[in-house]
């Protein structure tokens, strides 16, 4: 059996080959935004989305390969989002994960036409499913609510709006809840949907997504206060410089921290309840609270 | 029994009905972005796609209800379309359709977000319809397909790249097919999925709209020489100016007519192929070729 690390490792690589195929055209007439597409998506990221999918795919009775389509297009979505995040219209960023971002390397045009792309291209990849219809229209409708103004969008757009302006914990928490948690709820949901789970399962996975998306908030809010810039691949202090109201300074480092713990826990509790193949799931939700980038 | 403009308002109306049912989002934290989406696709637009699409379904034996989730779809995904094309870093337009562009009215990242929203919520419109789980996933692939790097955004991307260089007739012809045709396409074969047709018919919904989308685009063409400025609320002779390679460029106006008038008849013929419960589709045909705005 393969370790924790093994195992990661194969993951990325088989993802990345299936994000490869999908983003495979021959037609040299609109190569620019496909290079761009691929540029920003292959070989980059923790692949948290698309493993957390599979992961729960399997553990209600399903296979790798059922879950792909849907593991891919999560992954699309993310990497739409940061690439739009990107623009000078928006965050105005020239690095993404240590090279330049897609609109610094490609220009505005280009970059917002392969945001476009792979948004359009996720619910491509997510159509080719081989699972039950019903159920992948299921999955479909879970996906592009949780990426859209319901969820990711609408947390995005709340962020903007309290740029500047006091912030208190439920606004907070919201936005985290739509921002960076709809996602990942949408991959356990959707991993255990694909394979045919009964409604408590769905809603355990749900509970537990929840748990871990708000924990990993939580520690960028600290990391952002107690990391190494080296590591994180960022600069640190950003938050206070830019007068965003954190989870860390609602409360402080301390609480933070027993806060982030304690999610981590009780989510691990709630994976008893899965028949899982081995205690990947358990490390992979430490490592998500316990982590240095 | 209606006669044509009593129908089309008709259509007019419960489009806009449906649309407005899907836009209605009670959450007041993001209201900027679903208010810029709702400025830019409520009450405006022919619709030709949306009513295509409910036309095709009907005359396969579907109704108006089956057809609308992804009739909705199909005109968001448009107006998403526009949203992007305005953008300072596309085509840098402040007015569509008589009023501001939705960034010189709501800002340049509201605007990105509101395009985003409305790509997103298309594919939510499409996961809520009630055919057979089996035919909406097929449907969705079009959809999907037809909008992005192989249809519509690859059309996009082939338009830009070929800008102030020459181009032969068979790169417009399949720059047409697919930054306008997709759609249009799409929307046929839509149509026909969702009803559960055969495959003949689904191919010959293809056929019909391969020729009605280049004989509109023909048209534009057309109007974009001999058009009265009031009237088609943009600029006459901007594709000249902007160095555009266009289908008049290319043979002279009377052959592009004549092209339009053909395709148009070609168009009516494979028409005669569909059980119509009247005379509309006809009359759309033809009034598609023969207009003014």
């Amino acid at each position: 059996m393969l370790n924790y690390d093994e195992k990661y490792e194969r993951y990325l690589t088989e993802i990345d080959q299936a994000l490869d195929r999908y983003l495979n055209e021959a037609d040299t007439l609109y190569q620019s935004v496909i290079s761009a597409m691929r540029y920003s998506i292959l070989g980059a990221g923790k692949r948290v989305r698309a493993i957390l999918l599979i992961e729960f795919c399997k553990a209600c009775g399903g296979t790798q390969q059922l879950a792909m389509p849907f593991a891919c297009a999560l992954e699309m979505i993310h990497a739409y989002s940061l690439i739009h995040d990107d623009l000078p219209c928006m965050d105005n960023d020239e690095l993404r994960r240590g090279k330049p971002s897609c609109w610094k390397e490609f220009g505005e045009t280009t970059a917002l036409l392969a945001g476009d792309g792979l948004l359009t291209k996720a619910f491509e990849a997510a159509a080719s499913s081989t699972a039950q219809a019903n159920l992948a229209l299921r999955a479909m409708m879970e996906l592009a609510k949780n990426a859209g103004t319901s969820g990711m969008l609408g947390g995005q757009v709340i962020d903007l709006e309290g740029e500047g302006k006091p912030v208190d914990e439920a606004r907070l928490l919201k936005m985290y809840s739509m921002k960076t948690g709809a996602l990942i709820n949408s991959a356990a949901k959707i991993g255990c949907i694909l394979a045919g789970a009964d409604e408590e399962r769905i809603s355990l996975s749900h509970e537990f997504a929840e748990k871990i998306g708000l924990a990993f908030q939580i520690v960028d809010d600290i990391l952002d206060v107690t990391g190494n810039e080296k590591i994180l691949g960022k600069p640190i202090g950003s938050d206070v410089q830019s007068h965003k109201t954190t989870f860390v300074a609602l409360h402080d480092l301390e609480y933070a921290k027993n806060k982030a713990i304690k999610l981590t826990e009780d989510a691990k509790s709630i994976l008893t309840k899965f028949a899982l193949e081995d205690d990947f799931l358990y490390e992979l939700t430490d490592r998500l609270a316990v982590r240095e980038n």
